[in-house]
């Protein structure tokens, strides 16, 4: 395949100035994640899936010629900042806490399973405790992006099914953060209790504390702020400095900064305008794609030629499926069987947050690079089998809203 | 100053964790672009030269807090594009061509009085050849994203001298292209004729193909393939991909990729949909403070502290604006005084492009640091004059359209 496609890159590398750098990347990574996204729809199948793939096909796995560089990492964080600001945007904080409790059983269940599940397994093939846990841990959680996109542009947020999923989701970050602080504790040889509960407390809190009161506090202050701005477009200006605010105190804090701008959205869910949602649509349309493709750019598939990764990335993304379905539907069984299989399904994804787990402990050196590629193939296999399995648990559901080009699309 | 602000900087510092460095960055550039923005229009200023300041005040002049890295300048250059393209959507291609032989003059004019004004000093005051024939090359290209903004958010490009200032800044663009290969090649020892006349008809001919017959075979064109598409937004997703293409084909031919942005947006521009204005205007209203911001972070004052540098780029700026305003003036003086004087003050800001100019010849080693920073001083200097100058010529001019939020913001 590649020297097919021989005289193709000989041409995009002859242009590879510093000057055509961007705009070539931006062309292959945005055009091509548009155009799979097309085919996957014409055939009834999740465009969403055929984004990841345009990363898989430009980067290490088959062309090359995108790499996961600084300014595709920026433009694929800023993609999910901003895809998690819109879903919160169209969420009602108040809806949220109201199912609270079967959302707290959702995370927790939906925790405690994989994380048996990939520790089990580990520890049953021979490895030693940290790395067991370190792949426990990157089986933990949840990346409600894809889950998020998917019901955004099917009107579907509205749900009681979907309110859920989000709602477990940002509590699943917090319980994410608590395991990876204990394993990086366990990592450098002590676990600090006191360090952990403070964490546990901080994260809790700002959560808690910005869905529970941001809408009612940025509901009284935002228009009497936005009354007083001379500059244009000042409510958006204002939407996208709480968004990065929040986003930057979330990783202080220890949570991912998607979680922060989920609660941002959250927050101004009730004072934005028609006009900030399309403006802040549009940033959404550019850069999704790019946080789609960057998890795709991930992947490796020469790392999967060895036969026992191969087997051994199929068996862990079979157990990351069951356990997380089936922890996550146990949670949630108290709505009824349908709600509690499109709440497991929902929260399948593991997309960049596992990666990243398996990340840093590839950088401490506690896990090595073939145990690397199989978490890889799990977080990005769970990602693209969610797709096409939530379309089918969700089939006949019908959008709370008329929705049309309000959702995300 | 630097010793009052040590504990914030300390608390940023602290902070400085891989994932927090994207939102801080995000937060701290396009917040202070906008705070500044908002003060300077309360006082009656173009907010425009507020968020240069921002630039100039987060960078290596004051505060050192943001670095101009591949993220930044990749954001920068992103947001220039935007910014062209959403100015060539609001211009009609045939207006353009109207006023053609008037823009042509404004042009030409427009860049031999700048470069031999640039090349005169520097040879005067002892420096070599190539070194004084560089910075008059720097002097040379207009930088139109500063006027476009300025008269996009007063809705006034609609009006008779902006058209041109738009048209000359194009045939600029292309003249620029020749005088900088000319110069390279001057630098290589050597004078390529033939290479110089190849890039001479790819860059015209490319600029004028698109422009001329863009907009009839887009309007053409994209309705067809728009109707065939199962993806939502696909006519804003089609218009980006084009955005991309052509930006990177006219990297390709040797003129900077915001030309191609421009004439991406031109051909756009009888087609596009309201909503795809929508879209594409929040995308701008994100990334231009990232486009203005980056020019401040270029500068760095401590190059001043040498009075003969300070003197130098004084002088050099007044040669800047004198010659520009006289030149481009003299080209368009058949359109009567007023609209020659706000042509000349349009074309006037030297904005990123007079700085590339002096980096590459930075690289080549033909100019030096001092050198570097005269022009950089010019460049930033040009381009922050303008703002005022054109808000007190333009006094009295009425919107063509009543251009409300449909207008850059």
């Amino acid at each position: 395949m590649n020297s097919l496609l021989q005289p193709v890159f000989a041409f995009v590398a002859a242009g590879d100035s510093p000057a055509a750098h961007l705009p070539l990347a931006l062309l292959l990574v945005f055009g091509t994640a548009k155009l799979l996204a097309e085919v996957f729809e014409r055939f009834h199948q999740p465009g969403i899936i055929g984004e990841i793939l345009a990363g898989v096909l430009l980067g290490p796995s088959v062309l090359h010629w995108v790499q996961p560089d600084q300014v595709m990492t920026a433009l694929a964080e800023m993609g999910a900042m901003f895809l998690l600001f819109r879903v919160g945007l169209e969420v009602k904080a108040s809806d949220l806490f109201r199912l609270g409790s079967t959302a707290l059983a959702v995370a927790i269940l939906g925790v405690v399973f994989p994380f048996l599940a990939g520790w089990a397994m580990f520890v049953q093939l021979g490895y030693g405790v940290p790395v067991s846990i370190f792949v426990g841990t990157a089986m933990v959680a949840t990346s409600v992006g894809i889950t998020a996109r998917l019901l955004a542009s099917k009107g579907l947020l509205q749900l009681r099914a979907s309110q859920v999923i989000l709602a477990a989701a940002v509590i699943d970050d917090v319980l994410g953060l608590l395991a990876l602080a204990f394993v990086s504790s366990l990592g450098q040889g002590h676990v600090n209790i006191a360090g952990l509960t403070v964490a546990a407390v901080l994260a809790s809190g700002f959560t808690f504390v910005i869905a529970r009161f941001g809408a009612g506090a940025f509901g009284r202050i935002v228009p009497k702020v936005e009354a007083k701005l001379a500059t244009k477009e000042s409510q958006f200006n204002l939407a996208l400095i709480i968004l990065f605010a929040l986003s930057l105190l979330a990783v202080y804090i220890g949570v991912a900064a998607i979680v922060g701008a989920f609660l941002a959205g959250l927050a101004f869910s009730e004072t934005a305008t028609r006009r900030v949602q399309d403006l802040a649509h549009g940033i959404t349309e550019l850069l999704v794609p790019f946080f789609l493709a960057h998890i795709g750019l991930q992947l490796n598939l020469a790392d999967f030629a060895n036969k026992r990764v191969l087997w051994l990335s199929i068996v862990l993304l079979i157990l990351a499926v069951i356990t997380k379905l089936f922890g996550c539907g146990l949670g949630a069984i108290r709505l009824g069987r349908t709600d509690a299989l499109r709440i497991g399904l929902g929260m399948m994804p593991r997309g960049e947050v596992g990666m990243i787990v398996a990340q840093i402990g590839l950088q401490m050196g506690i896990i090595e690079q073939p145990v690397y590629a199989t978490v890889v193939f799990m977080a990005v296999g769970t990602t693209m089998l969610a797709p096409p399995l939530l379309n089918w648990a969700f089939r006949g559901a019908v959008a709370a809203t008329p929705a049309e080009d309000f959702s995300l699309g």
